[in-house]
């Protein structure tokens, strides 16, 4: 599917309740920090909970794409350029099969 | 720009390096986590650092997109689900310019 | 040891250096989400450091010993306090030995 | 207050429960990262509750007591030790009334 679909749909919604001035960069970045931990508090004892995983990873996406949105960036762009910095950092070679930081490796 | 690019980009990259083993849904919401946070260390003391800001919110959204991968999740249908039934939460009429949780509105 | 030593080192520390005017509870709710993230990294990918663990850890402690300071509140008589809140959720007798929430006990 | 009295309550809290065993290391970082994000809530929006605040600020501050206790950590010694080393990477005269990063004085 392609991703125009969910930014624009999530654009409208912000329209409609005049969300735009909440959304600075600042404190949808603090919004995905607070997603981001409630999906972690679903793996939290040892356990897991998918169902719940599921909508804290749409939440946390739905951030996401608001502040690429607000920044003015294309979210599967920077993910693709993104990529290629770390193809550059971790030459398959060297890295297979071993989770150490580049500087490590 | 289809997601589906970057998805099979960062499939292809994973299985390059025999990474799947260290991408449990645990691991990977965790490294959401640390990279959401280190999105809000661009945000930290008041400043604003949009450059670095672009880097940390590509990484975020990389591991998002890993994350729906393993769970068998399209990225853009869980974020349109969600909002469906964030606009149920939040109508419009009553949610326009407020940012109050849906329970005080 | 008196917590007071560490919480009035602090205070002599960012006083010398004009600190104050950055430590908002919200700059300081910032840092401690920060540098807990850098905690958790220390654990990512199932692995554990725990010599940079010790380090994290006093990351966080200050940055909470700084803001139960601008909050006006003591560490500990908090620490306190809520336990005996989640000492009435947690029955030992309901509790021993699950990691539950207390509304699924 | 001596923070002894809090890590002893700490203690028999746990060891009623048979809580031990779920306070691996790193579970316990993840806790720390989970309610920061709850006390990092306090200030979303741009707005503040400082009433919820202190409850989040007690729930990291104890998650903090938990692990330095299972890491055999005394959190006033690593407070300190890490203030020393902070002292000599932001000496007064440089560091005074700025917030950049040390690496940029």
């Amino acid at each position: 599917m392609s991703d125009e679909i969910a930014r624009e749909a999530l654009r409208a919604f912000v329209r409609e309740r005049d969300w735009e001035q909440f959304h600075t960069p600042e404190n949808l970045a603090k919004s995905i920090s607070i997603e981001a931990a409630e999906l972690l508090e679903c793996f939290q004892w040892g356990g897991e909970n998918l169902v719940a995983a599921k909508d804290e990873l749409a939440d946390v996406l739905t951030y996401c794409l608001l502040l690429a949105d607000r920044l003015g960036l294309d979210p599967q762009a920077i993910v693709l350029e993104k990529l290629e910095q770390t193809r550059s950092k971790y030459p398959a070679e060297k890295a297979r099969g071993r989770s150490e930081k580049y500087d490590r490796l």
